[in-house]
């Protein structure tokens, strides 16, 4: 049985799992309506840490300190989808969590995921489950080739995933992936990816922010803009297929939907990100609310915004020692630099974004 | 000696003397650019306290104290100008502090602050220093009535005012200040109240927000509006005022400049606020960058930006028990609340702010 959601007052504590730039992000704008946030991650260098009164670092399955955290909030959200789904069982008994966690075992596997699309009536690539190389054969013969195989847990910005083209032998795909229960996705020659960042709060109201148009290098996000260049009935069609995702959920806070736009405008949905997004990062600067916000809002059961777009915006992520020319940004007129805080530099890391905005 | 201002990498430690709202903004402000924050203050219900991971709640006067706290950051700045001279001056031979101390010497005295500012040609409301019950009748015969007499030092919004109409004796404003050195101002009969809130680096390059115009209620800011109903000239003006008081002083961070605007335009400087100020707040929402990003970013020494205003804009204060309504601000479109997780509603306590954006 999981805690009735409740209305909180400014002062209230919500609790986040997890420690990165989302949960920082997140914490910053419940700042600003008079919430305090007690983090709770495993990691160490944790860019969330720095921006809250109270902090845990234990270990997801720490069930003495998640008790402790339990307490002494109002309300449990989360910043990373892969939080384990038995700490959100753990928590829910006895204190509200928000997002539902149930949506988390839905999103948690590719596979659960696209099910779930598709039964809505939506539109993905062809897709089949796969448990063993002999399963990985069949199911290239059935999709075709190019495809691309991933883990059905735990991938993100790449990680888990093997694109099989002509040359590449299955054996050696199910290799890459760890030889672990995958996905085999056909690969689809789309014209531009997109993505719909939405709120919907308790009481069923859903805001979705302007179509985002989002470009990839390595798998990694590493531009957005807004709006996507796509046609009016395309940008209201992803806005249909986000709103439908998040009523079905029942979801209270920021979702996102990534989205393939073919050549001839249909979309297909790729992925849900049930939290708030690296493509909805503009709307800190290009938007009359922001994405943190509208979900600190929904969580705390505080009315939505009607976001109001500011101008056309374009939103680059610093990846990497990308993040070393944050100089060269901050000279730009109408640029807002956003850093992290991250103690290490890594290749492929998110360290930072800039956001810049022009008229539209 | 003072040490010398450094240039701060992403990740450095900013020490924030006071732990008001504002010193509130300023740390989530910091945060946006990588920085961490380390607040110092002696209050209990301290909203700063609640953005930082690292804090010190002890007296201006603790050495001790103070001594770690320069150990542990790579500056000291402060939210707050009536910080006493003598946590200045002990902190600033350990730590670089800006905007340098030498300032709060002279804006905490009202009689020094106005000296300074005649002596930069430029104009104030005729005053005299009054130490004693017979100066201020000597002063008042000067002057002339209505006038006011304020404390010289340690007075905000209204506190330590006494205003001087016909009817009233000079002792019994002289009373009502408390008895102690103060500053008898003639009262003048201006057309609005303005403010510039300028940044200065330490290259001397000056970047001003806006002219705002500024509504009191009860000596304590109520609206903001920007930009003010002034004439070109006089908006230049203004800006001319603030930029030459801040080259004076060599200052380091942002500043406020509260002036009248006569009936012909003219303009007699009121007061100097070395810090971030009230009616700089409609920069969070109406602006590229904020009065708290541009004096971080100062104090880092690191460029300041180049504000563009996002539209017209108008910032409302939330005093005391006003903030209970805040649920009425969250659902009107284009309108940012600002909430400052204050425990205790009080009577005048500045509770939050409301930013509106209209088209320009």
């Amino acid at each position: 049985m999981n805690v009735a959601a409740p209305v909180l007052e400014p002062g209230a504590t919500i609790g986040i799992l997890g420690s990165g730039q989302l949960g920082r992000m997140l914490a910053l704008a419940a700042a600003r309506l008079g919430f305090r946030c007690h983090i709770f991650a495993p990691d160490r260098d944790s860019p969330a840490f720095d921006v809250v009164r109270e902090s845990t670092r234990a270990d997801y399955d720490d069930e003495q300190a998640l008790a402790r955290f339990a307490e002494n909030v109002d309300v449990v959200t989360y910043e990373f989808e892969n939080i384990p789904a038995e700490t959100a069982a753990f928590l829910a008994p006895l204190v509200p969590v928000l997002p539902d966690p149930k949506v988390l075992a839905t999103t948690q596997d590719r596979v659960a995921e696209k099910d779930f699309i598709l039964g809505l009536g939506i539109g993905t690539a062809p897709y089949a489950a796969v448990a063993t190389a002999a399963e990985l054969s069949d199911a290239l013969d059935r999709i075709g080739r190019p495809a691309v195989l991933k883990t059905r847990r735990f991938g993100y910005d790449g990680k888990g995933q093997a694109a099989i083209t002509k040359e590449i032998a299955p054996e050696a795909a199910w290799r890459e992936v760890g030889a672990q229960p995958s996905i085999l996705e056909a690969f689809v020659p789309f014209a531009r990816e997109v993505s719909v960042v939405a709120a919907r709060a308790a009481d069923g109201r859903v805001e979705c922010f302007d179509l985002t148009e989002n470009e990839h290098r390595d798998h990694i996000l590493k531009v957005s803009r807004v709006p996507a260049a796509v046609s009016d009935a395309t940008a209201h069609e992803a806005r249909r297929i986000a709103e439908t995702i998040a009523h079905r959920f029942g979801y209270v806070g920021v979702l996102a939907v990534e989205m393939f736009v073919l050549r001839d405008g249909a979309l297909l949905v790729n992925e849900i990100a049930p939290r708030v997004h690296n493509s909805g990062h503009w709307t800190l600067d290009g938007a009359s609310v922001s994405q943190f916000e509208q979900h600190i809002r929904a969580v705390a059961g505080w009315p939505l915004a009607k976001p109001i777009r500011k101008g056309r915006v374009e939103m680059t992520n610093l990846i990497g020692h990308e993040v070393d020319d944050y100089r060269k940004w901050l000279i730009i007129p109408g640029t807002a630099v956003h850093l992290y805080g991250k103690i290490a530099v890594r290749p492929g890391r998110k360290m930072g974004h800039v956001t810049r905005l022009f008229a539209d």
